[in-house]
């Protein structure tokens, strides 16, 4: 199981180690044909060149971290393609590093900043409450991509890509005014949530204003803190816990599509049928609620577009072309057979 | 934005550089009173620790590397989170390393033992079907966990984790049949694999046979090779050309739950009623599989236990207790909902 060194790929060959170095780097002082032989004597041998010097620089001097809070999230898994793929096309390396959901992102960069020698770093997912001084520890650029930030974060001073949270939860719950619901049931999320949720709710709250219904707060229903944050179980339970103490609405609005999968699930259960009995609608964009049956109703972000400009940010901040950037994409309603006018 | 030095700990302190280090390291020779104090300056300032030494042993020598093939796996997902903590508990450090469905993972593999000084390797997905001489190339410990592995390898040779597909397939199957469905479609894998697909096709046939059902080859369709594997778009469209064709079935067994989602959607699309006018299985135990309306019968992996196993059987080779440990773990049929019996 020992791997050979390059003085073993030479002696097989029956060259000096220059020449093998010469092949390796594709040097011009050396043959096609010589090349040719030493480059398959490689292959075959499955030799990897283990320059010190090289490595060091590789892996000691260029690399940019992801930091992910919600592996289990499927609109995130996406967007880590193209952060690796848009990396590594710079010629840096990657890190992928998990944030679990108690653990503090900040201290957790500022770790991989010293062990790892840091050159930037794209936070996605999670909540960011930080103060302005704890930010100012981290040492190397970063971009936060969709993050939720607290609403008495002074925004300015941070390079972020993300959605208009209000604005676009504004549009939903609006689209289900429009369509003749007034008893709009809201799975939003955990209490203490000042940023995402926040921000989707009071979209809520405002589309409801604007269309001359009543706030009814028994309608507004927080994700539950003991179940993950998000998820198909949380939405379920929340659902399940509204259909059992007896309340009244037909049409309900979760702030992910895996929650508005799971209430779908406790609709369905219960003998209602959707949209007929209850629209349902969700946030995100994912696959999942195209193939749920019937396909659900959603704000579809635009995972793509939002990964690659982070990364341009990024580079940017590293090559100190910018000082910092913010930029919100447009996402977009798409109607599903989930949702249909309000019966009663 | 510079970071603090323990100089600076220990200025802001007004103690010596010896006491701050005997504080952050939990040295003996040091007061409660006064180890509390510096390491409250410690947190409020988020001061981190930068031993070269340290820094050097921790990352350079005890790090271990999760390669997994299909991160877009729901399955996987749940088992790195366990990977993570179990290789944390050990105190070696933990890397996520993405492979492609195009990359050969033993080429990866032994480039990052190289630049990571890996000490050991946990493959998670994909399909193995190397050769000997090319396993062997890998110089440090490793488990391959749900990895495909092809029929004509020597399995004795290595060390794994997983379930006996065979077995497996052959259950759901045989359950099918004597639920008294004898047209059973079989949504299998691309046509080159020779590991965990045939393995699972091998099953089906043969519970075919044993319930005196002729296989019928136009009820076995591989995967779409165009569209990402085990996907729910690739059930989707693999069970709507069999609609278009005119195919009768009155069950279908898809070798992963996503496909089976996949194949929901396009019978609820076509009119068709789950488990009236056709049966769904699929394969994994996903939760998705349960939040699914009709909810949908599966094998489920017992991925925890699995997860667990690899660990202790990697640390079990690190520490040279063992040579090599296979492990077959018992999945579990669910029944639920999307399987009734045949009514044609």
């Amino acid at each position: 199981m020992a791997s050979l060194t390059i003085i073993d790929i030479a002696k097989i060959c029956g060259v000096g180690v220059t020449t093998v170095s010469r092949a390796i780097n594709n040097h011009p002082d050396i043959s096609e044909e010589t090349k040719q032989m030493i480059m398959k004597v490689v292959r075959e041998n499955n030799y990897v060149p283990n320059n010190n010097a090289r490595n060091l620089k590789r892996t000691a001097s260029k690399t940019i971290a992801v930091l992910i809070k919600g592996l289990n999230n499927p609109f995130f898994i996406r967007m880590i393609d193209l952060f690796e793929k848009g990396i590594k096309d710079k010629k840096y390396s990657f890190i992928l590093h998990q944030v679990y959901e108690d653990q503090d992102e900040i201290e957790v960069a500022n770790e991989l900043i010293k062990e790892k020698k840091l050159k930037g770093i794209i936070f996605l997912g999670g909540y960011l409450s930080h103060s302005k001084e704890k930010l100012d520890q981290l040492t190397v650029p970063y971009v936060l991509c969709t993050v939720g930030l607290s609403s008495d974060f002074d925004h300015y001073n941070y390079s972020y890509v993300s959605i208009d949270d209000y604005a676009e939860s504004y549009k939903m719950v609006d689209y289900l005014c429009k369509l003749g619901h007034t008893k709009i049931a809201l799975i939003s999320a955990k209490m203490r949530d000042r940023s995402i949720g926040q921000l989707r709710y009071l979209g809520y709250k405002q589309a409801l204003e604007d269309n001359g219904i009543a706030l009814d707060e028994q309608l507004v229903r927080p994700m539950k803190a003991h179940l993950e944050s998000y998820s198909m179980e949380n939405g379920y339970a929340v659902t399940k816990e509204m259909l059992e103490q007896g309340i009244d609405f037909t049409a309900l609005f979760a702030i992910s599509d895996s929650m508005a999968i799971g209430a779908s699930k406790a609709l369905l259960e219960s003998g209602r049928s959707i949209p007929e009995d209850c629209s349902v609608a969700g946030f995100d964009g994912l696959d999942m609620a195209y193939y749920y049956h019937p396909s659900i109703t959603t704000i579809q972000q635009p995972a793509a577009e939002m990964a690659e400009e982070a990364i341009k940010i990024l580079f940017d901040l590293i090559h100190k072309k910018v000082t910092h950037v913010q930029k919100k994409f447009s996402a977009t309603l798409i109607e599903r057979p989930s949702t249909g006018k309000a019966s009663r």
